[in-house]
Parts: structure tokens; C-alpha cells; sequence
């Protein structure tokens, strides 16, 4: 099983990628993917698509996970977060991998044990798992290796 | 010039495309994709990709043509549509065509010369348009004809 955990985004999305076998879990690769705001919003889903599809080619991945989306101020960034979860489940159905969707809550209740943990709270305990890796620089990252490792206890 | 109209939908998605050649415009095609609810959601979002994928290729489309979005009642629904709606724009950019979005009111304004005209006037004006068609068994159809003929009126 090897997971790609995104939090998808036009600024950023960071995502992870973890292999598990033997219970043991192995944190294959984890950045994050930065779209220039200056080009046309079509070429920006292409890169997008194009940069996970080369992933999940290049690791094998055979899951992705996704943290739910809830609306937030403006509607139009809501709807344009769609079109990159969108890519995800064309490329999900593509690549024949599974796709598991957590609540923000159930992550980060999974990961601290507390479903109202703040983002460095669930940051923290990223770290402590995976000590080999330095704090990165977006907690976009952290947030995403954190739903990594949701995918990786999914059934 | 060949505008692929579309109202996307996890219903119904329907669609026109228009040929203009020297003024005159042809229509090629109408109709709409109904996507199976009991397949899985990345299957379903797939089924959109190749079906327009393969309407582009057919036709030699060069421009899509959209409807701007706007929040309903429902933000869940909103932001799976904003997954086909993300499809299109990969198309766009996989096909090198031009995408054009044209809010509610400028498509019902354009067509009827009216913003405020119901669903049923667009379709009167459609059906004047194209005496040749039948009266389609949905309004997604007319919708999507209407959409269609602005993207054949932009520059």
C-alpha cells in the first residue's frame, strides 16, 4: 500500500507519500506543488494533473487521500478547489487506486487524539513520527502528511 | 470555428456544438451525458472526461463554452461541480482550445435580450434558431445550445 496524502490548492498543495508494509510505515516523499498564479487556470489543472500523475506513475501509488473540503468565505475559491479534487478522483479512476475521503476533524483527531488540535499541534506530532524530517516550510505539508497517515490506517 | 457548449452536471450534463464558418452557424450536435449514481464518484468523473475527450476530437472543437457557476443551496453539490468543471479545463489545456464563461444573466440577455428570461424563453429562441430541431426532451439542452451560441459570439 503506498498512499498520496494532498491538500489540494491553487497557492499550494502539499502533499505526502507513504508506503506501508509490514506495519511498518515509510514516508517516501512529502512538498508541495506551487501553480503560478499568472497562467491561464486551464494550464494551471493541467500542472496539477500532470505533477501527480508523474507521482503516482512513479511511486506505484495505489491510494489517495483526500481531506473533506467545507465552504468557507468565498464560494468561487470553493468551487475552483472542486476542479484540483476533481483531477484527484479522474486521476484516482485512471491509476484504478482507491480514494478515502476524511473530515479535518477526523484527521486531526487521529493524528493528536484531539479533533479541535490546532495545525501545529498536528505538526508536532508529524515530526515525532517521522524524526528523520525537518519541520517543512508550509503547514500545508504537515496537514498533508497528516492525512497520509489516515489513508495508511484506512481499510 | 467549433464551440462545445456544456452545462455540466452529475445529473445531466447537456451540450450543443456549433460550427460557424463565414457567418453561418451549424449546428453539429446536441444532446446530454446522464451519468450512472451508483457507479463511484472517480468512475463517474471519468466517464465525463472520455466522453468530452472524445466529442472534441470528433468535431475539431476549438472553444468550450460555461456557464459561471453560482452558489445553490447546497456546497457539497457545488463543489462536485466544481469537479467537472475542472475536467473541461483540462481538456482545454490538453487540447489547446479557448474557454469562455458567460454568467446566467449575459447567456439569457444574449439570446432573449432579456436577463431576467425564464428557462422556457431561451428555449423558444433556440428552437427559432435551429428550425431543424426537435424540441429536446430536457432544458439542460436548450441551456447548453444557448451557452454554446455565445461562446460562437465571442471574440
Amino acid at each position: 500500500m503506498v498512499v498520496l496524502g494532498i491538500d489540494p490548492g491553487f497557492q499550494f498543495s502539499g502533499f505526502g507519500i507513504i508506503k506501508k508494509e509490514n506495519n511498518k510505515i515509510l514516508l517516501l516523499e512529502c512538498g508541495y506543488l506551487k501553480l503560478n498564479p499568472t497562467k491561464h487556470l486551464s494550464v494551471r489543472v493541467q500542472e496539477f494533473y500532470d505533477y501527480f500523475d508523474e507521482k503516482i506513475k512513479k511511486w506505484g501509488i495505489t491510494d489517495i487521500a483526500l481531506e473533506t473540503s467545507f465552504l468557507g468565505k468565498n464560494a468561487q475559491n470553493f468551487l475552483k478547489l472542486g476542479y484540483l479534487r476533481g483531477i484527484l478522483y479522474l486521476l484516482a479512476s485512471q491509476h484504478k487506486l482507491n480514494i478515502h475521503e476524511f473530515s479535518p476533524t477526523e484527521v486531526k483527531k487521529s493524528i493528536t487524539g484531539y479533533g479541535g488540535a490546532q495545525k501545529d499541534q498536528v505538526a508536532r506530532v508529524v515530526l515525532q513520527l517521522f524524526p528523520g524530517l525537518l519541520m517543512p516550510a508550509k503547514n500545508d505539508v504537515t496537514d498533508a502528511i497528516a492525512v497520509t497517515l489516515c489513508g495508511t490506517w484506512a481499510k
